[in-house]
């Protein structure tokens, strides 16, 4: 590439960095100066170093991310990135997604739904991956079928489950702590109301022990309380060798309703699929305590919205700490979040520098080992 | 005492308890009913089971708890009293308390100053106590003229060192995720900000190891952070026997400057006195390093306001959360609440369910004990 192309290109990446275009400005422009997929992908499955363009360096990849949520993300993986040209950055809202996905090679997908019809139509597509863990709006089966790879980035690795297990607990305090009661209190120059609760002499049970229950587990034994904790397997290689100083009792799915009859905080950590969606029911509420409180930081269709609502109406539930909700961005004016013991934050648990630059680093080095055939590094494939 | 003089007198207390009378008439009350004090105080400075009235069971011992803030202090303490129709235990305004103070054998000072005006008209005084720990309204050196004890309740066994700290981990999760631009988010229905910071990898600072700073920072250590300590004195024998694997470095008050140049977050647990009053003043703050974070769960006055407030303006702090102020109630409007980075909290640190009841006990039994001239326990005297 000659000097002045370089330069003209580094140029127009640094002004996208700083401003980016219009979706659909940046969607049409790619789609002009983007070269056509190759059709004979050898050797490595997702090797494209040479699939487009005459060298590996004349060819640019292309990572999508969809839709305006978690602006950092599109962000600092562009900043991580700057020094690339050759890997091209775009955002498009949710809407355009469908239009444009035939253009790139790797998707991180956010919030947006990855459907059959979507991966039908991402004929480039090498690697669909998610900012964090969650994937559980990824058809990854049509993306088999597609032979696309389809990734997390490990909580535990980067940041994402200590942040999400740091947001476990301000919520918990929250709930605790009666935050919407404290704002009133000094809006009314009350003093010393409300009476809060103590974290200290109660039992938590946290619903799904993964990286991120490990780390509120952790995190949760010094405050003076007893951990129980479910989880589907608990021989698993991942778990830390001090598991049974930190959790007092450890249970099976099946275990759950018996526990959240000892709990007086549940907090939910679970992966989102056909076994969980819901699994915080009307069944589950009734188990729980009278008067406990319930922390959801993963993936808000785990709790079933009314039985969540009735379990506050009629005062079961003392409290409802939520960074994640049914649908998102949440109504504000939403009747559940009247409740003066209800607490939402706007799905930021994992959403830290700290967490947000490793993950745009795995981000960032997945398109650099994509463009140049290496093998991939900080991902996790689920397909 | 006849039968039926007792049974109006607990029925009389308890209406009491449901529904306090009127400050003034309860006063008025209280005078008319009360014997005069014992002019001879033999044995035990404070016992006073014989000094009113033609027995013990006769007399009435009087609690005067000042002000209307806090009003489970009183509210728990006449519950744990409920079955004592001897004790009684009112709350006035804080104008009133010179009005009444003559009639009253211990008094709860909350946040009333205790000058030496008040002292010497409280003619029946045996205590004057704090529902907690702080004792820099109380003027010892008048009470202690007048015979009069002083006394607080020792944070480390009744859960208020506990609350506190979990109050000073709730603020400063709350400084990290900004709390106030979290609900802005939500409120705009935005997703994925503003992006956070993590505890995970911070160096904080406590300034004042005691009861409160050690129970904070056993809380922090698996947070992943470096916790860097002052105290005036590292030999006493309160100090847990795992000082050294919480504190990665101890140091006297002289230390603190540089230690803040190595924190990324500072939390003040410090009592406030002569010495300690502005103590966090623009020297402090310019040692901090830029971009750092500031707690005080302690007392409002440890922080020179101005070098506070010019300190947010310029940005060198990058957030402020206080649960107590330079003046309280504080005014909710307030210039400095109005950055976007301070968080305030009613004065709650201390107020929970556990430690309220605890110290309510600690409180009823100061009395029950005074009355029956038994020895205290529960209480630390400062004179």
């Amino acid at each position: 590439m000659a000097g002045a192309r370089l330069a003209a290109r580094l140029a127009a990446h640094s002004s996208t960095l700083l401003r980016p275009p219009p979706p659909h400005a940046a969607a049409a422009a790619v789609r002009r100066r983007l070269c056509s997929p190759s059709s004979s992908q050898r050797g490595h499955y997702l090797k494209m170093g040479d699939s487009c363009g005459s060298n590996s360096h004349g060819a640019v990849t292309r990572v999508l991310f969809c839709g305006p949520y978690w602006p950092a993300s599109t962000n600092y993986t562009r900043e991580y990135l700057q020094n690339y040209p050759y890997i091209q950055v775009d955002e498009v809202g949710l809407e355009q997604v469908l239009d444009v996905i035939q253009n790139y090679h790797i998707c991180v997908v956010k919030n947006k739904r990855i459907d059959s019809d979507i991966i039908a139509k991402a004929t480039q597509m090498k690697i669909i991956m998610q900012y964090g863990v969650g994937l559980e709006g990824v058809d990854v089966n049509a993306a088999t079928e597609h032979k696309i790879k389809v990734a997390r980035i490990p909580g535990s690795t980067t940041g994402n489950a200590v942040s999400c297990a740091e947001m476990a607990i301000y919520l918990t305090l929250g709930v605790l702590r009666k935050q919407k009661e404290m704002d009133t209190a000094v809006n009314r120059k009350d003093l010393g109301v409300p009476v809060g609760d103590t974290l200290f002499g109660k039992t938590v049970l946290i619903l799904g022990f993964g990286a991120i229950g490990i780390e509120v587990a952790k995190r949760l034994k010094p405050f003076g309380v007893k951990v129980l904790a479910t989880k589907r397997n608990w021989s698993s290689d991942t778990l830390p060798c001090d598991v049974d100083e930190m959790v007092g009792k450890k249970g099976g799915p099946q275990d759950m309703y018996e526990f959240a009859g000892e709990a007086d905080i549940v907090i939910t950590c679970m992966a989102l699929n056909n076994e969980t969606v819901g699994i915080v029911d009307h069944k589950f509420l009734s188990s729980m305590k009278k008067g406990s409180y319930l922390i959801n930081i993963a993936r808000g269709r785990l709790l079933d919205y009314n039985a969540v609502f009735d379990h506050l109406k009629s005062g079961h539930l003392a409290g409802l700490g939520i960074d994640v909700a049914w649908m998102e961005p949440f109504d504000p004016e939403d009747p559940i979040l009247k409740f003066p013991n209800v607490i939402i934050t706007p799905h930021v648990a994992g959403v830290t520098e700290y967490s947000y630059r490793t993950m745009a680093k795995s981000v960032g080095d997945t398109a650099l080992q994509l463009h140049s055939g290496e093998p991939f590094t900080g991902i996790e494939f689920v397909n």
